[in-house]
């Protein structure tokens, strides 16, 4: 039997980001040497704010484009009190997004077995709340341009601009994948997001692709519009009225944070961030952030890590092709890898049940102790 | 003893917007002719998208100018699903902000008796949550710059942009403002939010004004700065650690309706428009919008059009000057309007507290019954 090796790069990052890379590493090793038909080579990449203040830069010149060479990247968390957040995010996390085409970024929120969420109707009932958000993640409110004139915030008459580019392109691939996304959903239920009266241009479009998209899966897919400031208030009053949703970069930042919240935890909300087509590698990262306050300290919740880590094995194994949407494959997949997927999934669910937990869970456990859990999970 | 007459512009607008107005002025009149010491003067303005159709416009030529020579504004709600939002908010309710100078939005958030909150936490102890947020109000992301090349969705290259602009003015004056409002409440605490991290060039500005402005208050009052993703976390998980709120014209717009949606019911929250130089009327609107699925039955929710009356109440009481920040009035007020607002406010609280509650609220009565008992409470 061959045994198929996939090439990671992986990226620490900073604060917490470190804690959970290594621990998602270990249980991501756990299950291929469990499942031996697939392998995982990790190259540690160290491109943190502590390097960027040495040398002056996150990724090393070419450090983007070298990760092409990667089947995928494994990202921890990057942001630290003493780089301005905007240098560290447009010096490496913005630019891989964009470099490597992962146009997709997938946000798929529940409340796992063993948590619970803070709102006092889903805390009877669990099933209330299971989202797939689905971020546009290439464009928009996250393009970039834009200025300051003149270049002081010291001016009395000081402008600045942000200025959100919207292409039809991006707009149609984006709900495209949504509206697939929501097909292969038991409720094939998709609500797209916009503030469509209020910003009138890019919105607007926004709007007018979607509902054409839409066209070609009517009677398919059930689908609705909502303005983002109303979209919150059913996240918190209606959440069993939503399954898939798909939201511009900016929107869909601001509401999957919300969604993690509402489900128990940001500590156990994963994300991908995928190229579809396949050209590049896709990259999985937990949706919490560095954590300054309790970086370094071990009590870091991996669950999120690790869910990314699920979600990174799920999209491998449609390396053939079989699949371009990330949790809908289908079949056996390369090296039985739906399977060590499921099986890892349900490892982490076995031991939230457990109670085996970090303290932002109510639990009292170790980033370690949880690790290891899951890994004698995995071996059962 | 002289009666003070105030001249009050009442923009029902559309969809319950016409329910809910009827109401708080049959209340605002309740309450002047119980105090006997000041008077509303009605002008009624049939801005609606109904007439929109009939005519072609919303405001008149030279209708929102006119506005000027009232003392304010009370308005219900727009939008209707045969017209486009976009067009409906631009011919209206955004112009009428930007021309009379109402550049902050003043959004109050607490869950008040016999309402509950979503919220486990907050459903056994409701005074976790208790927040004003201070929206700006007149630039940002509601700038409406940009456009749409070709103009047309359908080309395959379509491109559009959303301008916001942010200007250095804009941010100033709004951050005083909210100083100003945190160092009249209790805590004396000022959270503020933007995207500094993603959005590198207005939200930088915005952080660096901020900080700018925040060195005359040092050591009076007490501010941190969150990112709009995590503030939804925060809000959701730790509502006891917020007080006073200032975040940009779109990031508000959507904490103010999350807000209002775990403070118990978007029906209840109210919203100021204010110019607070006082040289133009400001605005009072329930943050609710126009309802059209439950408009015309006679069962919309008064109280945050009554809430926003108490504010618009609370406002006119500071006309002599001697206040610039709504619900802050210390003094006696023009003919004891800040007694009156109190009144107002004791009122709804007495009647929601007693279960006198529309369906939104778990209670079974309708608008008028609703509207007759806060008028029998402000007699009492
Ligand atoms: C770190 C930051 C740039 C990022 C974002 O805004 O996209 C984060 O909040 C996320 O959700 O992945
Ligand atoms: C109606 C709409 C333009 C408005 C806004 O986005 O400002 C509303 O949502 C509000 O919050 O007042």
């Amino acid at each position: 039997m061959s045994i198929r090796t996939f090439k990671i790069a992986s990226i620490p990052g900073d604060g917490i980001g470190v804690d959970i890379t290594e621990a998602a590493v270990e249980v991501l090793q756990k299950l291929s040497q469990t499942f031996g038909t697939f392998n995982f080579e990790f190259d540690t990449l160290d491109w943190s704010s502590q390097k960027y203040k040495q040398r002056g830069y996150y990724a090393p010149p070419g450090g983007v484009e070298g990760l092409k060479k990667y089947d995928a990247i494994y990202f921890g968390a990057v942001g630290w009190p003493d780089v301005p957040d905007h240098i560290s995010l447009w010096q490496m996390i913005l630019p891989i997004r964009t470099t490597l085409n992962q146009y997709a970024n997938v946000r798929p929120t529940r409340i796992i077995p063993g948590t619970s969420s803070p709102l006092s109707a889903c805390v009877s009932n669990s099933s209330l709340l299971d989202w797939v958000i689905v971020r546009e993640n290439s464009e928009g409110e996250y393009s970039g341009h834009g200025g300051t004139t003149p270049s002081t915030a010291h001016a009395p008459h000081t402008v600045a601009t942000e200025v959100s580019i919207f292409t039809r392109v991006g707009i149609e691939r984006i709900v495209r994948f949504a509206f697939e996304t929501a097909l292969h959903r038991p409720r094939k239920k998709l609500t797209m997001v916009t503030k469509s009266n209020a910003q009138r241009h890019g919105m607007v479009l926004w709007d007018a692709v979607f509902y054409e998209v839409a066209k070609e899966y009517d009677g398919r897919v059930e689908y609705d519009k909502m303005l983002v400031d109303a979209m919150t208030v059913r996240m918190v009053n209606r959440p069993e009225t939503l399954d898939t949703i798909v939201a511009t970069n900016l929107h869909a930042d601001i509401l999957s944070d919300l969604a993690a919240a509402l489900s128990g935890s940001i500590g156990i909300a994963p994300s991908s961030n995928l190229d579809p087509t396949r050209q590049f590698p896709s990259m999985f990262e937990p949706i919490h952030g560095s954590a300054p306050d309790i970086a370094g300290q071990g009590i870091a919740n991996p669950i999120g890590a690790f869910w990314s880590a699920t979600e990174m094995v799920r999209w491998l194994a449609g390396s053939d092709g079989n699949s371009n949407i990330v949790g809908l494959v289908d079949g056996p997949g390369v090296g039985n890898m739906v399977k060590a997927a499921d099986c890892l999934m349900k490892a982490i669910e076995n031991v939230t049940q457990a109670g085996v937990k970090t303290r932002d869970l109510g639990g009292q456990s170790n980033t370690k102790a949880v690790t290891s859990a899951v890994c004698v999970e995995i071996e059962k």
